[in-house]
């Protein structure tokens, strides 16, 4: 039976091969409540590296008036050779922000766009046309200087502010962030209002001017359907995923929710997919223990309160 | 890449209408620590079958030696006029337990097998083989008294005793069911480590020997795979879910993880999905928060939870 199953579904219409793209200690950390300090965040991205994870979103050099929680984000480059700091990534707004990655080695840096105009305006402060006018210059310079440039899209399938949005827009801004230089768009649903067949929705019409080699998802289990929406993604030919440790992050606009899918529950998901990922899943769910036990808080991966819950009993 | 996965794609291999089991008020309360009266059941259930849910899965007559929280199901049938009680169902382990139910005024009936020998054994006391003979009995004189009889099947995609568990194992019990005139069986993921590629070979399997249209699908989140494994069911056809108002239920395997999928986190999906299923979301959402408040029980589901938070906010 499995082989004909197998037969019956389009050859190579899932990946064998995944890249997870860990974002816990940014853009996880940085919308926790509870404090942690400098070291706590270096320990963690330490022990995510030593998970086997290729790609980590360490940091961000954003001013600390708008994210104090990561205005040490240099210190913390500084704690990693330049092995390492190849696998690591750090969020840029501007060309200030580019210089400062640059002084403390960063080797990837990653633009942060929307698909929604009001969105853009209160997140970011600007018109979504004059974000992109702002990147420009950044990607160049980060380009001519060796640096890899990842371009994220937030909204993609919902905004806090204007409900629905048009799948044109996110295929013209991820299109946009392509032709800058980007090596990859991460198409975000921040919300967490997106639903399995809008996602392959979306998919589709941006696969009509990204390539789908050049794209990754981003999901936000806000609503419990990451992880679905991941395996519609994955059928579509998508074979890089963003996800955060423990699910650390959280939903600012729905405080207590949960947040980014927990990097744990996709492995899980995963593993039983027959989908290579590269990631040691007992130290991962260590990890997760690891900073969960370090912010004093109880998870919202299924898997970790699972393993949590047959630990206690 | 758009195109042809389109192409690839059975055309209407989702179901454009699904029908909801909820089993919150027997399988859910069943497995809560948390006390509860039999007026609060009784109006769970009444509050169930407002919200437009046409299947409910109410209680049991199981000896009260072994379940003494369904022991007052007779009573909670009795509050129910015949055109409600025809959207109950309760479960019933052998003939005394058919007696109680036909004196009680039950019109459906459930009976609960397992693919696991070890389960059933630990379960319900019996091998396989014994519990299927001991049925039989309980089936026909059902039908002959005019009940529906609907059937279970535990441990479909994985045993807490024996692991892996056979699928040539779950067709052969869903089979036998049938032809002893249940007219649907209830495909059961009883310790939710089912992934969706495996539940779609499973479906596949027992499909060979039992048409889709009388196959039901129970998924638990324990490791967050509920919601992907019914998105996978729906493209192989099968268009009756089981689900647990509120994430009622827990695992027994796992004090305190995820057990049933929450029927709330299940019709957001099919909202966006543009599946009908008949239900009034908000007085579903109403209904979840009356039983929480109920057991002073936090939710487990991701859209109850972001609801709550954002109440909050």
């Amino acid at each position: 039976m499995a082989s004909s199953s197998a037969a019956a579904r389009p050859a190579g219409v899932y990946p064998t091969k995944v890249r997870i793209v860990e974002v816990g200690p940014r853009d996880g950390l940085q919308n926790e409540s509870a404090e942690f300090s400098t070291q706590t965040r270096i320990e963690l991205v330490r022990r995510l590296l030593d998970c086997g994870l290729k790609a980590v979103e360490a940091g961000s050099f954003v001013s600390p008036r708008w994210v104090p929680k990561m205005a040490d984000t240099g210190i913390l480059l500084e704690h990693f050779d330049r092995s390492d700091r190849d696998h690591l990534a750090v969020l840029v707004p501007n060309l200030r922000g580019l210089e400062a990655a640059i002084e403390s080695g960063a080797t990837e840096i990653a633009v942060f766009g929307a698909a929604s105009e009001t969105f853009s305006a209160k997140n970011i402060n600007c018109s979504i046309a004059e974000s992109l006018e702002r990147f420009r210059p950044v990607c160049s310079r980060a380009l001519a200087e060796g640096l890899r440039v990842r371009g994220y899209v937030s909204c993609v399938l919902g905004c806090p502010y204007e409900g629905d949005v048009d799948p044109d827009r996110v295929a013209d801004v991820s299109e946009q962030l392509i032709k800058m230089g980007c090596y990859e768009v991460s198409l975000g649903d921040t919300i967490g209002t997106g639903t399995p067949l809008k996602a392959v929705a979306l998919i589709r019409r941006v696969t009509e001017v990204v390539p789908v080699t050049q794209l990754a998802v981003h999901f936000h289990d806000t609503y419990g359907q990451a992880l679905v929406n991941i395996f519609a993604a994955l059928g579509e030919g998508i074979s890089v995923i963003d996800s955060s440790v423990a699910g650390l992050g959280g939903c600012p606009y729905a405080p207590g929710a949960a947040g980014n899918v927990a990097t744990e529950d996709v492995i899980y998901m995963l593993d039983g997919m027959g989908i290579q990922h590269g990631i040691d899943f007992d130290r991962l769910l260590d990890t997760a223990g690891f900073i969960l036990n370090a912010l004093d808080k109880q998870p919202v991966s299924r898997v970790s309160t699972a393993r949590l819950a047959k630990a206690k009993s």
